[in-house]
């Protein structure tokens, strides 16, 4: 059989704006993709926000025989910003009125869904719907399943026109070719402009300019079955709808209340859409038989051709070339930045046994922060639902949340580390781990420091010494001072200094004590000190993966690339102890992964040398003499 | 609509025995119920362990509309156990011969599948299909997709005889109605004696029977289209059999390499079986619409109707009454009961977060131990890679898995600690909590102390004194004289010295010091020690849900049914440093919390009253004097 995409491609089309319909719209994206088998191409109207989002979404998802486009949103808003409007969608509750305008000119049919939907079925069941519009039918719709439109919702309660129930908007077969051809973009226009002299603004968004048009032009209209859009708003008339699963269709959940409707079914309809929110979307790479679209760019498909299978450190290298899903900024993110240019973020990454640090660095550290999260579908949902619960959390704006979807075998560490790198919006970074805790008041000393140093002109790695606590009940230091007398009582030490002193050991702690300006110091063999950069610093080598040289590395480039690593002498930030992390991959340590491990240097020594010249040897010769 | 049962009610067998085999099953059940439509009813041949776990998993998953039974395979063995086998699948491999006899009389139609099958459509559909066979026709039949049966794979390979490539039977319909009447179970038998003489044995169990009973009887077989069971060996021809996704019906996993096996589109079937291997079967509870059979008991349905949504404790009272999914020996598990009868279970719960417990727990205690674990379907997957990759955990056959699965806001641990409790198979139980370490050699103390107490005809507690480190790297201390002198030291405190002493306070450590002998303490209130009781000790009051007066209830139980609480003078367990556990609930401590468990606690008390009479309501008093 040949790939049905001679037959036919599937166009949707979808307005979706900021972070919470970001990720609402993934369910319903889930929900079609897990049933369809045909091409598709998804039409997102997006403001700023949910492009970044999306678009990195799906770059990373690889969906085979999937395209996507995105429009902008802005330069839309003047066609519908004229129009006032209640509906609490705002201005892009409207836009769908200006499809035949933003999409392009030469495609013919569109699926318009909002984003609150969910599908039961395969949507070329819904697009083969088009087959039966008469040669007069313009836009498919499902009749409203409320009373809204009969104005008897309450006394002197006035709806726009619409014929009798009215339609809903969450689910459009739009024949943009015919609209285009009579004139849509003046109609509806026309019909705006006329109701809105006695109506003044609209209630419910395009739903009410599309019901209006409708009543002066029903032959344009074809009436879809209602289980095309079975709408769980409250007084719902939905039940009318089905008496079998089997002809459900598609889920609307229109009322404010979401999930927490009330309906005869209503369990059923959100075990349905629970299927879909926690669904691992790497199931849904899979590729449509005799479909030979490749979802991923031909240098990587060339990258695992040349994988040999018996290299013994095939599986290393093998998920160095897995993609991961990425969705960027998971929750609400408001960021301004500075105007003075000095601003720093905290860069750090984690899972899922490491989310109760979350409310203790933010307390310590009142500045942007940058978080990658490698979690899988079903663990982002816990963690969304722990955010929303947390006073701590859901007070801060100026922390952006990256999930990374996990997959393989291996903590994909500086993978996931550079995403929360990348993804920082300020010149400068602070890079640290998640079971550290800053000193109060490290953010301005910070960036004091980063005037002080000449950051904008000068290649410098700041250092903030590291401290390491056994004990659980830390009464935190409040200063150098009193971090130094605990140090002398024994509640703390040096990180790591009873199994790895040489990862800290250069910062040179006795010199500290008694600094009180910044010192430099050397480079040296294992040194893995937490440190502020410029963003634009090296990225992580994401050839390390699982446990190992991770960070080691990423100071080594740093040195290669002549950064000076300076000790700020009033910075330091400690350690809170955590039971060893339940990670799969320590299991794999066995010999052929150390030796890996040692292959995977080399390599590395070797890279750095091309790069950085014959300089660039003393990192071996330090590792050969180790 | 009328319920469908009144069109057909379907249904399927299948033999499964053993702990591996009783947890494959699950992922074939889910796959059926995630697309059927229809009334169910399984058939499931066992032996004694499958029964226990798969009656108790389906008791407590209460999907509506779905009936099971059992039959016991041991009553079967007779029929089959002359048959010499060299397939790897046992006895069992054989049992499919012998469904008209095991299953009811009356029984005239069903699906017969082996374990490692996943549907990828409406089960119906297949049911459908007898509806096809002529009236001569009584068995259903996909053909086999390896060349197994041509006899050609080596020199000198002599198969059973077959048709062609022969019939697999990991899908069968089997008509038992037509079946009975044409006197199969001679048939087969004469089949089988005859060929025996020759082959010796079979090397594909029933299967090569089947085959060679239809090569004698072409007529009987019903032909399946060759998607109804696409058969993953190695060179196999299934990929003949299918062009597009939607042409995939049934999957069968019959190399022994399941997942691993070579296969142009394995990824896409491996994804097919991982949706369901992960799938939340909580979600899976759903009604049919139009059937209106009650899937739980009547008494829970009267109890959820008594509940008052305004009663400020709702939610408490509602989780109280949810009923969580329960997996018992998830793992291989093999304990043979000591003959002095004083055997003792390590008997505690735990989640995720607290796994790299485990390996330690196992190292100290080498007795049985029985746990329950509160997972999502997706974190038992985990749980089992874990398992499987941990040389501790895979070297131990006495200790019982149970999932309790995660449902609802609360965490039910007393819910959880009694299913692990239940499921202790010893005369006694030491009742503790996962995060505690007991001294090596505790397991054998306790049991000599059994005896030495007179625990068979005694009520006794016998306490073991708690301790706790706040240090991650203790070095364990080997004796009391060496846990004495690092609680001196301030290595050690008593457990909950800084917090909560009140919980352990009544141990008297002051006594415990110098005792040499065993010393009886009175209750107190928010007494909470960790003990070693008979089995058939009360269970712990599943009122109290998420945190607060779960061990504190159980202890006052014992006191009021007038257990001795015996502290042992050469006992002694530590508790192991954590982070704070994540969980959800803790935000869930506000003020109408706190009154919750307050009203709990009254009704608790007054349950006392009533069950042990006045005397119980000296912790009334005592709780009032706080």
């Amino acid at each position: 059989s040949e790939c049905r995409e001679i037959i036919y491609l599937i166009h949707v089309a979808c307005v979706c704006a900021g972070h919470n319909a970001s990720r609402d719209v993934v369910t319903l994206v889930k929900s079609v993709l897990f049933h369809r088998r045909n091409p598709l191409h998804f039409h997102f109207i997006t403001d700023t926000v949910a492009n970044r989002i999306l678009s990195s979404l799906f770059q990373s998802w690889m969906v085979p025989s999937v395209q996507v486009s995105f429009y902008d949103a802005d330069e839309l808003k003047s066609e519908v910003s004229w129009i006032p409007n209640k509906h609490y969608s705002g201005i892009y509750g409207l836009m769908k009125l200006t499809l035949t305008k933003a999409l392009p000119s030469d495609l013919s049919k569109v699926i318009v869904l909002d984003t609150d939907i969910t599908f039961a079925t395969d949507i070329a069941e819904l697009w083969g719907i088009f087959r039966k519009f008469t040669d007069k039918q313009v836009i498919g719709l499902v009749e409203n399943q409320s009373d809204w439109y009969l104005g008897n919702l309450w006394k002197n309660h006035k709806p726009w026109p619409a014929l009798g129930r009215g339609f809903n908007t969450g689910v459009i077969l739009l024949y943009l070719e015919r609209l285009r051809r009579i004139g849509w973009e003046q109609m509806w226009r026309l019909t705006a402009e006329r109701e809105l002299m006695s109506m003044l603004s609209t209630s419910l968004a395009d739903q009410d300019i599309f019901n209006a048009f409708i009543k002066q032009n029903p032959v344009l209209v074809h009436q879809l079955p209602c289980f095309w859009n079975v709408q769980l708003s409250d007084h719902t008339r939905s039940e009318q709808c089905y008496t079998e699963v089997s002809d459900l269709k598609v889920i609307h959940w229109n009322s404010p209340k979401k999930l927490r409707v009330k309906n005869k079914h209503v369990e059923f309809f959100r075990n349905l859409y629970l299927t879909f929110l926690e669904y691992d979307g790497n199931l849904l790479r899979r590729e449509l038989f005799g479909c030979p679209t490749q979802a991923s760019p031909e240098s990587l498909q060339k990258a695992l051709e040349e994988l040999d299978e018996d290299d013994q450190c095939y599986d290393f290298r093998r998920e160095r070339l897995t993609v991961h899903r990425v969705h960027l900024y998971f929750l609400q993110y408001d960021y301004t930045p500075t105007e003075d240019n000095t601003d720093i973020t905290l860069v750090a990454q984690l899972s899922m046994d490491r989310l109760q640090m979350l409310e203790a660095i933010c307390k310590h550290w009142e500045g942007p922060i940058s978080l990658a999260l490698y979690m899988s579908d079903a663990e982002a949902q816990q963690f969304l639902r722990y955010a929303q619960a947390s006073e701590v959390l859901k007070n801060r704006k100026n922390v952006g949340y990256h999930i990374v979807y996990k997959e393989g075998q291996f903590y994909p560490v500086n993978l996931v580390r550079n995403v929360a790198l990348k993804n920082a919006n300020t010149p400068y970074v602070f890079l640290t781990d998640v079971d550290f805790l800053p000193m109060y008041g490290l953010y301005d000393y910070l960036r004091k420091s980063v005037v002080q140093m000449d950051m904008a002109h000068t290649k410098k790695a700041l250092v903030v010494p590291a401290f390491e606590t056994l004990r659980y009940r830390l009464s935190f230091p409040k200063s150098k001072a009193e971090l130094l007398s605990m140090l002398d009582m024994g509640t703390l030490y040096t990180f790591r200094y009873h199994v790895w002193p040489k990862g800290h050991a250069p910062t040179n702690y006795a010199k500290w004590r008694t600094a009180t300006t910044p010192y430099k110091v050397e480079w040296e063999p294992d040194f893995e000190p937490y440190v502020v950069v410029r963003r634009e610093c090296p990225e992580y080598d994401q050839r390390f993966v699982g446990f190992g040289w991770n960070k080691v590395s990423h100071i080594m480039e740093l040195d290669a690339q002549e950064y000076d690593l300076m000790v700020l002498p009033n910075a330091f930030m400690i350690h809170m102890p955590h039971a060893p992390s339940f990670d799969i991959s320590k299991f794999r340590s066995s010999s052929s992964y150390r030796n890996c491990l040692n292959t995977l240097k080399d390599e590395f020594h070797q890279d750095l040398s091309r790069k950085y010249g014959s300089a660039a040897l003393k990192y071996l010769t330090a590792q050969r003499n180790i």
